[in-house]
């Protein structure tokens, strides 16, 4: 029996996402068979305005659609105070909180496996932008893992001698979680990380 | 902050597929904006290839990229043995096995709950087919489910005064299975199904 090529290449487009494995991807490829007209040609437009319309902001990184994002743009909120991603999704995190202060995109974390040396982030952008914005704080916003603690450290290390405050987001136990099963590693960040409750003791 | 409308918009296109979550379906349009053009023109045009080249074959439902399917063309094949399939996804099991004969794609199975009813299903077209073809033996390969089993039943009886030769294909343990994993159902199917070593026997 004759391969359906359409089919073949659908399975293997759909096969380059992130989890997504040969077998989802070819069920993916056959849904497409049972869509009707309208649902496919918003899927093949919405992929089609993904890939051209978004793009990074000039200042911060953030993903945008705008020729400047709309953190940026906003002189309600407050631009003393920035956030430094390692990548633009994160912002979601953040903007739920309603965290009023800007951003910055580091466009991924050092790592020596990976290739991605401090050179290859967006932190030759930090540094122009707190010389020339009134940037005051930075809070350092990466992953809690090796490339993440590596990056950090290191742009902490690199903002040193600046007048700006430079801190990173706290560890410790997630909120709802339970003491049982918490691995050692986020206990002994939980432990070094405590508050006290006396104000004095701080 | 303002919602990326072609991240939502592609999130939400992406979550319609089977087995894609809203997480999946998130995490795969963030991923677009990382391919380069060449891999999202290939997407999309698979998309659009596969949706408007593939259709059914008008004699035995199997899908196809041609006029007739290369299975009905094909008279190498033996035009009298005709397997009965629900979908035509499930012709690949049985020419990965080699089987030399035709199909028969019945477009679902009865199933009360989803209000499939049997005239919903090409097995009027089954019957014309009998009549008009050669077809000497129908080998039901319906799925091992109540639907399935419904459906076979259904056809068993519709085929009965016919002249041809109906069977389903046989249930038991899977082969490279282990008895400790199997389930009773199973095991039941298989003691009916048993196979005698002494010919004289069966």
């Amino acid at each position: 029996m004759k391969e359906l090529k359409s089919i073949a290449d659908l399975t293997f487009a759909f096969s380059k996402f992130p989890s997504v494995g040969n077998k989802t991807a070819e069920r993916m490829a056959y849904a497409v068979l049972n869509m009707d007209k309208d649902d496919i040609n918003f899927l093949i437009e919405s992929i089609s305005n993904a890939a051209s319309k978004i793009h990074q902001c000039p200042i911060c990184g953030l993903l945008t659609e705008d020729e400047i994002c709309s953190v940026c743009k906003d002189s309600n909120r407050d631009h003393s105070q920035c956030i430094v991603l390692a990548h633009s999704k994160d912002v979601g995190l953040f903007e739920s909180m309603n965290y009023k202060g800007i951003y910055h995109v580091l466009n991924g974390e050092i790592s020596s496996y990976h290739g991605i040396t401090p050179d290859k982030l967006r932190i030759k952008e930090l540094l122009q932008r707190i010389e020339e914005e009134n940037i005051k704080e930075i809070i350092i916003a990466t992953n809690p893992n090796v490339e993440g603690d590596t990056t950090a450290l290191y742009l902490a290390k690199i903002l040193e001698n600046t007048n700006v405050k430079v801190s990173r987001i706290g560890f410790g136990l997630p909120v709802g979680g339970n003491l049982d099963y918490a691995d050692s590693l986020t206990i002994k960040r939980s432990f070094d990380n405590r508050t006290n409750y006396k104000k004095e003791d701080k």
